[in-house]
């Protein structure tokens, strides 16, 4: 057994720091970092703020000691590439002295991804790598995504009946789950870059998709308007904030249209599309480009229906009201057979959550 | 606080013992028993098969011990009614000196229901009642609902993707969950009286409804066919034991068929029907005359609609595969609001089971 419960103890602090950084650190990943000489912790530090200071110098800032000797903890391989906004990690290390490095996943970016535990080995740091690697993977699992396929990691979310209807009707807005479930919703949003919504959402539902009931940053609020037929008066247009409302539209879309949503503030995309729908291959480069790493996406059934018959999703959460519609709207119209596996269930109040990913 | 930490032991035991009976007793309900005297368990007995010695009575006879001042735990009041094939508890439990009887539940057959109790009172026995009383409820469940109601207790079982089909098309079987949910309905089959489904569903499965991946007792299979469409080639028509294939068919249904299936087994009953659709108020009151305390109910969309549009379960079990079919047969074709509850949820295996109530 290469680590020991001490290792595996401030590991999991790194973690815990890590995770402090949630929702100011995108694109970069979430790092913590943790320094321990002679069993006592002598530093912690995390990655803040997206082109802060990184979680290991952080932790050598953090405290006055001796670091001669000394253990360093991270969850992720520290950095040694310099085309960007920060200083290298590995250098630091090597100047403080340190005699060990444990951390759980090498960096998958290709800048390091190796780079950065060799030249450390180098210096003659033993450096021990893969613990609790699962659950550092699960931690930074938007950036494993984004970093190798420039694309959102991307979760669609899915409010049903029991009986797998999401609404009674494609015009009528049904309220399905109960309080617990609208909490956890607001929850997510907070955890990323961005929500989706269709169009017909927005005229049916007519909602902010905004974090309201934790505290928490709101995200980017994305709506697939192939022809633009978003209302002007629709909330999301019109509320304080709407510079973090961007619709993406067909490239032939109303000019005018276009120009009078720019002027209220709203960002708009325009990319080919076939019959008015947008390609959502290039809408997710697209968002690659603008930074986002994690999408949300919260429909409707046109909506789900294209992510799930491409196969672009990371994960989906299934959000289930115990109530029997009977007639009414799928979440998929799609003929698709999709093979997924449950990854966790929980109870929410009244209602059940169903994580599940494919199955490989 | 009435009820002492050995009253739970022994109390529990009973259940235990009770349950010993299931797939025997019915329509009586299960019934453990428990004598304790000195701290001592002196005696045990349940009431093993129907038309046989009651639990009380096999506990008695379980032992040569005196027991005159002892305490009698049972699930359920003990019986004083004679117009029946046994001789009443009450008066045994009197003339073997018991000084106290712990109960769960009193007996809702209107016959007993309290009489039971105020005899023992009456006889200067300790009489407390109430103890772990919806666990007692819950090992009868079957048994409070049909004394009391006179049609069996109604379990939906239904199988379903994660996205909520039944099936990918009216006329193709479709495999949806896997072998520890196949494994699951075994056990439920063996628990229950009597399994029903559609004339459709033998069409497109031709199943068997027996009992193969667990060991117990095959229950009456009841198939509802309101214009005798069914094949007399079907599994369930030929196979060995048939006399417990039953086929509920409209009044005027073809007496040529009646008489051909009839002869070759099969039990026919016929009812009042509107546009060939059997009554199933009428149906479940004729399963009540049979005997039939419990009814697990599987399918196809049809049933399940009729089912639920009357309001006609005591409980649903929903088997969720986590495939997604996307376009396909959900288990409700009307269009309800029924609001649930969750009862239960458990993995089985791949698949998650959600047992859910009426929310009352």
């Amino acid at each position: 057994m290469k680590f020991s419960n001490e290792d595996l103890t401030y590991i999991k602090r790194c973690f815990e720091l890590a995770d402090k950084g949630r929702g100011f650190v995108s694109p970069n990943p979430l790092v913590g970092s943790v320094i321990v000489k002679d069993g006592k912790v002598i530093g912690e530090g995390w990655h803040k703020k997206f082109g802060g200071a990184h979680a290991e110098v952080n932790a050598f800032a953090s405290s006055n000691e001796e670091t001669k000797g000394a253990t360093l903890y991270c969850n992720l391989e520290p950095c040694c590439h310099t085309n960007k906004q920060t200083p290298p990690c590995v250098p630091v290390i090597i100047s403080r002295e340190i005699s060990r490095v444990v951390i759980s996943n090498l960096d998958p970016n290709p800048s390091v991804n190796g780079s950065g535990v060799k030249q450390l080995r180098e210096a003659g740091i033993r450096v021990d790598t893969g613990i609790l690697g699962d659950e550092g993977k699960e931690v930074n699992k938007f950036y494993f995504k984004y970093v190798i396929k420039k694309i959102p990691y991307i979760t669609i979310k899915i409010a049903q009946s029991i009986d797998g209807k999401i609404s009674t009707n494609r015009d009528i807005q049904t309220w399905l789950t109960g309080k617990d479930s609208v909490k956890y919703v607001h929850e997510l949003r907070e955890k990323y870059d961005a929500v989706l919504v269709g169009a017909n959402t927005i005229k049916v539902d007519d909602p902010q998709l905004t974090v309201r009931e934790v505290k928490g940053q709101d995200p980017i609020r994305i709506i697939i308007d192939g022809d633009l037929s978003i209302s002007p008066h629709s909330k999301i247009i019109k509320m304080p904030g709407n510079e973090k409302t961007w619709i993406f539209t067909a490239e032939n879309s109303n000019q005018e249209k276009i120009e009078q949503l720019e002027k209220l503030g709203i960002k708009i995309f325009q990319l080919p599309a076939d019959k008015k729908k947008v390609d959502l291959g290039d809408m997710l480069k697209e968002l690659g480009k603008e930074n986002i790493t994690s999408l949300l996406v919260e429909g409707g059934q046109q909506i789900f229906s294209q992510f799930i018959s491409h196969g672009l999703f990371d994960e989906i959460i299934i959000l289930q009201s115990p109530k029997i519609l009977g007639q009414g709207i799928s979440a998929f119209e799609t003929n698709v057979l999709k093979k997924l596996k449950i990854e966790e269930t929980e109870r929410l109040g009244e209602d059940l959550k169903v994580v599940l990913i494919e199955n490989q």
